[in-house]
């Protein structure tokens, strides 16, 4: 079982380090870690936020565990110099097109959340986002227009077999769940989105204990503050999915618990391969402080003892302990409370 | 002063009349009304959801007084056939390039937000949303691939102009304000968002007395649930203003109250032409039944004496009387009230 570790910028080292630690107290025989640069520290050392090398040994392990990148001293470089080149790249490259994020309100934390406690209780969904493709991934540039304006580009598309694959992993997952699928789209302007749309339909007929239902990404933005109780898996594609994955995260409140999966095809011995990281980012206002809550990372870690290793009952303690030392008080600054990051890795392994 | 008044579909008709019956208190020499077919009535009358003679009356007039339009008998209709093509190509064929939402928290209606009381009571913001460009009026298709799939495509694209004319919407609102102004693009992925943000930081210069702050999508989405009242006015291209809108309305809670006006260059006698409308939709499920709130179209017609007609002083008596008739507990069912759409009419032309 190789694990690529790849810490990045701001507060990734310390957070990575917790996540560690946890795996560590597990005591899973044939681990073997390899740690690569990447996001501003791969630009430091190596003039790019994603170095080859590092690139080669992701690509060799069986999962990768991401901390987080940017740095605001990497503001003025050019795009493909930019730390979150590193994400995009390990997406594309790896074909790490599912991304799931769970959002699931912890018990006791509700007060957390900008919601009204009543409704932030019954979140518990998972969205499942499209990682590479959409106007993420298509040509895009620059240009001057026959009337000598410059103008910016992107082309936003989908094919049937990205958004089939896609689907495929949202509708599985919604069987282990409540068996209901939102899926969401803007038909009623985008071409893309019909074919989504259609697609999704289609893929629909092979799961008909799957109840499915589509939605406008506006309406989808108002749900999720509304009646946040009422989805069960919403799939999306990539730039939707970047924005109603947060705004979820931020329902729940507690961003600093928020874990997520990126997974693609390749099978490894295991599992299957992908890559796991904390939903925050790399927090440079508290950088090396030791004041970063490291659960996000834990937990990211347990989805990759689940998704690519197929320890589920290793995860399902690692959540277990997570979730216990959370009921014991134990909190970091973004919960309200003052413990430490390497303190909090500590109490969450005594709880193993 | 020319008025079209387009009540379209569902509820549009019932709304538009109390809108009315407020004008006709306002006893304001000059006003002439003529009224247009639009949506799924402009389709059943005419074959198209925005029938020429509806244009025509539309251009003619200083103002477009509109409903909602939106029909599920008219779901299975080509894209172009659709009721909400209305509103897309008054839009566009009008260059109504500045959607401006106001969201702002009622007093006492605290308890209608999804949001806690205490971060909902805080919002009072302006969306200043592009409504004429993006990926919405780009070139769009479905083609098949050289692998022989099926391929669903949209440009995106802003030029210099295009941002530049709302940049400066943005800037002069914020002027009227509290001087802060949030942009809200996703310069980090998109080129389309690169020329956007430099544009605004060119306009900038000529704004020195207004704050001016860049924020991603994704982040955005979440502040606006975190802490909506750290925002005074966010300018958004398109799309994003399209989710985000929504999402801050739905933040306020009190989705049948909120007013929106659509502005372009063209300076009419008296003020700026432009369209105003509810931001709630048709309401098919409760459409002639007289269950309609029809605040929200009374409060657009507000704006529009405001912007298009010169009439600061009526414009605020609307608006106060309608806040009065909600501190006296007018209320309709939208906010968990029981009195009809016509009741709610006349009690706020009681407060005029
Ligand atoms: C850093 C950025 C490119 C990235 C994205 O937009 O996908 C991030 O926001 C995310 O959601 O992982
Ligand atoms: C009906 C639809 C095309 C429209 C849009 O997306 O602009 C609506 O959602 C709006 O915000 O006015």
């Amino acid at each position: 079982m190789k694990i690529a570790v790849l810490p990045g910028d701001g507060i990734g080292p310390e957070v990575t380090h917790e996540a560690l630690r946890v795996l560590d107290a597990l005591r899973l025989p044939g681990l073997t870690l390899f740690e690569g640069d990447v996001g501003a520290a791969g630009y430091r050392d190596h003039g790019h936020p994603l170095p080859p090398e590092t690139l080669q040994m992701a690509r060799e392990a069986d999962a990768i565990l991401f901390g987080a990148v940017g740095d605001p001293s990497c503001d003025d470089l050019e795009r493909h110099l930019r730390p979150e080149q590193a994400v995009l790249g390990l997406r594309k490259e790896l074909q790490l097109f599912a991304n799931l994020r769970p959002a699931t309100m912890f018990s006791g934390l509700e007060e957390l959340s900008g919601l009204r406690p009543e409704i932030a209780r019954q979140i518990d969904l998972l969205i499942v986002r499209e990682l590479t493709g959409d106007v993420y991934f298509g040509d895009k540039g620059t240009r001057t227009t026959d009337s000598g304006e410059r103008e910016g580009w992107d082309m936003m598309s989908y094919s049937e077999s990205e958004v089939r694959r896609i689907a495929h992993t949202a509708f599985r997952a919604a069987q282990t769940r409540q068996n209901r699928l939102t899926s969401v789209d803007k038909a009623n302007v985008l071409e893309t989105s019909q074919l989504w749309r259609d697609v999704v339909i289609e893929v629909a007929v092979e799961y008909p204990d799957v109840a499915l239902e589509h939605m406008y990404v506006d309406n989808a933005a108002m749900q999720l503050v509304k009646a946040p109780g009422a989805f069960d898996v919403v799939l999306t594609g990539n730039l939707f999915g970047d924005i109603l994955s947060d705004l979820a995260s931020m329902c729940v409140g507690s961003i600093g618990l928020l874990a997520s999966a990126s997974l693609g095809d390749r099978q490894t011995a295991h599992g299957t391969f992908g890559l796991y990281e904390p939903i925050h980012g790399s927090a440079p206002d508290i950088a090396g402080q030791g004041k970063a809550n490291p659960m996000a990372t834990i937990l990211s870690a347990a989805m990759m003892l689940r998704h690519s290793f197929g320890l589920e009952d290793e995860a399902k303690r690692i959540e277990d302990a997570v979730a216990r030392a959370l009921k014991n008080g134990i909190r970091g600054g973004d919960l309200g409370g003052d413990m430490g990051c390497e303190a909090i890795g500590k109490a969450v392994c005594e709880r193993l």
